[in-house]
């Protein structure tokens, strides 16, 4: 087994003692070297944005002193919900190893196929309605940022 | 300009000054009563995954003591990237209002609207690219939690 697959899963088994989270853990390498593992901590930290890729692309951020991971490798126990796999593109990783897929964690109770569907089909107004509101305001804001001189684009 | 709408937006125009992060906002309320507002911190928490949504749902998850956000909606200043989106299901927020567009972020140089076309349509290998690694090892994991008696699904 990949030694770093096995530092992901070896931190999501301790979520099945614990309870911080469901069964996921994920680890995230440079240049061979581990930066960060995290399992899951939705529970714990009663936070539905802590899942195992989250967390740990933050502990990561925070050892480097960067919100660019460019250059780093995530393993994940799990194949990545939309959150998550969004996120490990907003941090500029280009590779990501997973053990189990979406229809495992389907079978085990867990909505990422759910969400993916919403998100890559339905955008079924039942589970969540978006509501276009007051851009003629809102919009200002943007026109100032892209009239500003020191920005960050990230 | 509604109510919960100014409060996000504020917190944004706030961000062209500190430069914490991108030019968004957001707030999350319950039975008309303001839980949180927040503005984007990618730059100044060095966490990608620090937009406004998402700082918001923290934040009102730290306040209600909870993880499942239902009967919140969320106010916030543009259209939500697939991350925010997801975390808002994952948080069981079912009303979103949004100010600006996926267009609008995508002409200020922020990559929404490329991130939901790897999400949605390409998965180009080229961007991410995602390995299946160790199942047989993994999967091993998921069969413990479901025969485990004690667990929470979230």
């Amino acid at each position: 087994m990949n030694k770093y697959m096995m530092k992901a899963m070896k931190v999501a088994e301790e979520n099945l003692k614990t309870n911080h989270g469901g069964p996921f853990g994920a680890c995230i390498i440079k240049d061979g070297e581990v930066v960060a593992t995290s399992s899951n901590h939705v529970l714990k930290n009663n936070d539905p944005t802590a899942h195992a890729e989250i967390e740990t692309i933050r502990e990561a951020c925070k050892k480097l002193n960067t919100y660019d991971l460019s250059g780093c490798e995530l393993y994940t126990t799990c194949y990545p919900c939309p959150m998550c796999l969004s996120a490990i593109l907003w941090a500029n990783i280009k590779k990501v190893y997973y053990g189990n897929t979406k229809d495992d964690a389907a079978s085990i109770g867990f909505r990422d196929d759910f969400i993916y569907n919403y998100i890559q089909k339905s955008q079924d107004s039942s589970i969540l309605e978006l509501i276009a509101l007051d851009r003629e305001q809102t919009i200002k804001t943007f026109q100032s940022f892209s009239e500003k001189q020191d920005k960050t684009i990230y």
